[in-house]
């Protein structure tokens, strides 16, 4: 069998089996499947993620090279997020090609730094390493907070299902750069951004966890495939209001046919989904710096049952991004 | 200017640049630059590395990945015993593309498992990504002795220079098994094995910390260049007795017209080359399970002084591996 045909998360479901086979002999306390492990120290407990940044995969070759270290960056910070963490180290793996112009790696470095300055994570090493194409895996280091770390497998029947700031910008972004929109500035600035410059939700998390709530993940592949793992690692099923989906005016009015599709499954946007009871949200959405908003609850069984405000069911529509299996976000 | 033109080395020196600038939030006590990085927690001193292999740079896609796997983790693990750590957690970051077999993939893992499993490693998380062809990053974290750790910027005048095992095995495997020499099945294992299992010595390197020796590197891209990167870390020179490489028979035997040039410049070995007075040299040759041979001493000025049995001036050869320059090792 190929790897495309057994997929992503079929792939890694074997490889942690063989990974976790036998006794460890160091006292792991979250290992593979979540968004970061979790391991113990004598003080504190460490957290630690990788992620990859795959030329011709997730940018091309004319990216901004400021951007995309800022991307690489934030996408490793989003995860410790999701833990609500403190990320503190980074190593940065750099593979690419001989006749890539030094200024851009300039750049991209200067873009890393940015972002790791903004969220107080040193670049404490690497490697370098020329190959045929650009890839860019960082791996971060952090330690969770004293109360305890966000999990995607403890959520519970009867919790609220809460998410930060907006969904489906960044994939409208996307779309909007790669048809070319003609568009006022104002409004290509905020879709470049939200595409190119994702905002990881580091000091939210961090009070999602001094709040009390205990679940979370971050929207990286799409608030149903996100979502689904959530449910799945949590042996839950969910309900989702698709009218509550918190999405920009610009993407809606932009996009008015697909603004919801896009907030469903298009991914990269970044911001944290989470559950807890109706009090603890309440306090969350007082406490944070950004929207909160409500937009379905934990229910039995599995899968993710999507509903409009009058409470009938609401098409499915695709399920967001895995590795393997082709790209169809954009019919 | 092209990566190509400013190399591997010219690279670093300038992220390291950037990445340093400014005042860092955390307290990092070895940053870019040597085997691993050093920061400070309450309780220990945590030790963290990354390195990768690329197809069609570091292996063929006709390797045997279970071997593969090995020695990705081998070589992450030098790195620790080349700071005189304990290895602990390791993050594996796979780029691969999906027409691979899965078994393919999952022999990498029993690899990597194997080598985690024989040094108490865990595979505590990572990431995939599909991609044109496969690199395996790999990113481990460990602890320092309370004694310190090894740098490669501590080298003093008038120290010995030593190093563990023997030297240019791994070469000299590579060579045999590209040139298809038809040789004895004994012969064949020890090359096979010296060139895709390394062995990293990492309970070397913490007896060394222990017994006194505070300057080390690993022999990856070969001695004369890791050799160099050493003086020119510590700001001195080194002389170099060519009769006092330590070279297996076997190697001597099948190249004797280039086993010196195979054990200068060859790489992978992943042995440790280290520097001390000669009493700590003394004491470690009789803690270390494996040969210890003192090589050279270290002297004033830079550059490294290659001399024979006579101490006539031995001819320079190719320094070693490094990235983005045209490998012409054996000409």
């Amino acid at each position: 069998m190929k790897v495309a045909e057994l997929g992503e998360f079929g792939l890694i479901e074997l490889l942690a089996g063989i990974v976790s086979s036998g006794k460890p002999s160091q006292p792991i306390l979250v290992g593979i499947g979540d968004d970061a492990s979790v391991w113990q120290t004598d003080k504190a407990n460490l957290l630690a993620t990788t992620d990859a940044l795959v030329q011709g995969v997730h940018f091309a070759a004319e990216a901004d090279w400021t951007e995309l270290g800022w991307k690489a960056m934030a996408i490793n910070l989003s995860d410790i997020a999701a833990m609500g963490g403190i990320p503190q180290y980074a190593l940065i793996s750099l593979s690419l090609p001989g006749e890539i112009e030094v200024e851009k790696v300039r750049e991209l470095y200067w873009g890393m730094k940015e972002a790791g300055d903004e969220f107080a994570v040193v670049i404490a090493g690497g490697n370098i390493t020329s190959a045929p194409l650009t890839i860019i895996t960082i791996s971060l280091i952090g330690m969770a907070l004293n109360e305890g770390w966000l999990s995607r497998s403890s959520a519970k029947l009867g919790e609220q299902l809460a998410v930060t700031g907006c969904l489906g910008s960044s994939a409208a972004g996307l779309r909007a750069l790669s048809q070319q929109l003609s568009l006022e500035p104002e409004t290509m600035n905020f879709l470049r951004k939200a595409h190119f410059k994702p905002q990881p939700r580091v000091s939210q998390g961090q009070i999602l966890v001094q709040q009390g709530v205990r679940t979370a993940i971050d929207i990286s592949d799409g608030l149903l495939a996100d979502l689904n793992h959530l449910c799945q690692s949590s042996q839950v099923g969910a309900k989702v209001r698709v009218d509550c989906l918190p999405i920009h005016p610009i993407v809606k009015q932009l996009f008015p046919q697909d603004s919801i599709g896009l907030a469903l499954a298009g991914g990269e946007d970044y911001e944290l989904l989470f559950t807890a009871s109706p009090e603890i949200i309440k306090r969350v959405a007082e406490s944070l710096d950004c929207p909160v908003s409500i937009i379905g609850e934990i229910i039995e069984g599995e899968g993710i049952n999507l509903i409009d405000e009058q409470g009938r069911p609401f098409p499915q529509v695709e399920t967001g991004w895995e590795h393997f299996i082709s790209r169809s976000l954009y019919p």
